[in-house]
């Protein structure tokens, strides 16, 4: 295990109806809130019309900022900047997904940085300050309400970026499931997959004597694992959301993956997918991770995959390490098909002809990926395979 | 799963040299400190040696409150408070296990009260503030060092109590697995009972709907019985002892027992052991637990006991819930007894006639236990049984 720090001071209120604590949250910091949300569906789903009503009740003022998509921009970050200083903003309330999240963090922090905010992106400036941020989160994905990190795109250079800091942790984060009821199936098998992939970076690792992180790991997937089937086919069913949504928050938090080499290659390969091609997150890294899987897939890595296949696959028998390993990748596949995803880049539209551009974008700055290292031929194999199938 | 809160803020600095951090983060709250330890196992490993030191180089003065005993004592807590207010001290830092952690918990509260610290395990007051701590640990056990808790015992009235607050959590611990390579195998082993105590306390619960934290659960315990023997075998095994320290303060930061209803009835029986016996705390919980689990088994029981069966000793086979508890219970004594923990109450030197005694004082506020309600003559039974093997 390696030496590290760990400290998130997120307080999380989970449950039916805990966003009647969202006032009294909300005045320990701050008077004047900029609201941060994306399209309509909070406002078809009532969440809107609920947190507007409290901060008039509290007498706690607010300027709007909608229209935040997945993949959020830095143009609506500059945007949310502007409203700040110009209405004197003092807390930043995100209702919504990863997306509304990071985009209102980083507006947080863009607050107190006279520069442009993509600078954080391009390590040109480091956060030093933010404005705090409290969160009501109506997604299971990202897990950005109880950690530092944001993503942000910029749709002029058709980059998505990331960064991090301890000022961006959420003050407070509220985590109904009820709220997630109404996300359509795909959406939530997206979501998932998001979450699977997060383990998975942090899971795949070579560092050793990391067993507590590496058991609760498993935990985690093993939780998404038997939940995804009940929570597709039954979408009110509260149990099989309220855990999903706080494994989702767990899963990057921290707990799994401080100690330990981290990997984040797929992530990064997703990344250049949706900066150009905007599609959901998720079902990206759910198309890829099979393919990244078995690409990294050597004697070296073969006891890491051999243990996920028989801790969270259950996969059982004589088998080597080689073998489960196989045998637990086709399971992960498998599982991702039955969520009802996609399983090719060219089903989501991706063009072959663009594979080698994005190949070298992701190794730019060297070669990806802790627990493999890849290179941009790496890279474009993988993204090859994912294509074709 | 029920509605939940869940904020622990403590720093953790984890891993071997991270004491270096101490002088720097203590600088954050106060410059004048009460420093709190036990015996002199501190100053034969060199841990004193080194913190006084960097106490020192960063300019930062310290009286010393020595001589805190396991079952740490009301009236250690009253001179710490008294010290604390005669040099005007501003931040406590223990250095030890769980009982001089929870001693300088309450001096902290203490401080910041004007009537007696006891008042605070009576429920006469409230803890409303408390002096910030950080602490150093050196011994894997209690979990003191991540979360609000602090157990007190009243050598007057022969009282072991418990209180809780955000108040008393600490702002930063330090956690260097090689400081616990010199406790003893005895403490060790004990301190391992105490961890999967604290864990089946919250594991235990007929709460529907807590797949995540009961599989997270089951990590926890399987970490503490993958690498038990071998830190008995070699204590000086970093990877070993750095899995159970993590392990330690995990189990009890609420993780595992938020959205649960907890049990806690072993704690409370084991309570009135060591207020009369001073008997270690983790030697009393590995005694009491097969027996209390071996009480509270029933139909209506059988299934959780049946899913840690499987789950945790991985006991495969057709075998029905009751079987499989049974089998489970089994496996869970003779763990204990093969870390050379005593296995009946006789051994440790209770008395049988004083049995009747502590079971009423068990129940004196009424029945406990979560997972199964326990009136004085269930807790009279589970002594009994305890107490002959």
């Amino acid at each position: 295990m390696q030496n590290f720090t760990y400290q998130v001071g997120t307080r999380i209120l989970f449950g039916k109806g805990q966003i009647e604590q969202l006032g009294k949250e909300i005045l320990k910091y701050g008077r004047k809130v900029l609201l941060v949300y994306g399209g309509g569906s909070i406002k078809r789903s009532g969440i809107y019309e609920q947190v507007v009503k409290i901060l008039s009740e509290n007498g706690i003022e607010y300027v709007e900022l909608s229209g935040i998509q997945p993949n959020p921009r830095v143009s609506s970050v500059r945007k949310g900047i502007e409203l700040c200083r110009q209405h004197g903003v003092d807390f930043i309330l995100p209702v919504g997904g990863g997306s509304t999240i990071d985009c209102a963090k980083i507006i947080a922090a863009g607050v107190m940085y006279e520069g442009d905010p993509w600078d954080f992106f391009t390590r040109k400036a480091r956060i030093k300050g933010a404005l705090p941020v409290g969160t009501v989160v109506t997604l299971a994905a990202a897990g950005s309400e109880m950690n530092g990190n944001a993503v942000i795109s910029n749709e002029d250079t058709l980059e998505k970026m990331g960064t991090g800091s301890m000022h961006l942790i959420p003050k407070f984060s509220i985590l109904d499931p009820v709220y997630t009821f109404t996300v359509p199936a795909e959406q939530t098998a997206a979501g998932i997959a998001d979450i699977m992939s997060h383990i998975f970076e942090q899971y795949f690792s070579l560092t050793p004597g990391t067993f507590i992180q590496d058991r609760m790991a498993e935990a985690m997937l093993k939780t998404c694992i038997y939940y995804a089937p009940q929570v597709i086919a039954n979408p009110e069913d509260y149990e099989a959301r309220a855990n999903i949504m706080w494994t989702g928050s767990l899963a990057l938090n921290g707990l799994i993956g401080e100690g330990k080499q981290e990997d984040w290659a797929t992530h990064a390969m997703e990344h250049e997918l949706s900066a150009i091609y905007d599609i959901t997150h998720g079902l990206g890294l759910a198309i890829l991770t099979p393919y990244w899987m078995d690409y990294v897939l050597s004697e070296e890595t073969a006891p890491k995959f051999g243990e996920y296949a028989r801790n969270v696959w259950e996969i059982e028998g004589e088998l080597d390490d080689m073998k489960l390993a196989r045998a637990g990748i086709e399971k992960t596949a498998a599982f991702f098909r039955s969520l009802g995803l996609a399983s090719t880049l060219k089903e989501v539209g991706v063009e072959e002809d663009r594979l080698e551009e994005m190949a070298v974008r992701v190794t730019v700055r060297g070669a990806i990926g802790g627990f493999k290292k890849l290179e941009k031929e790496d890279v474009l194999k993988i993204y090859q395979k994912a294509y074709r199938g």
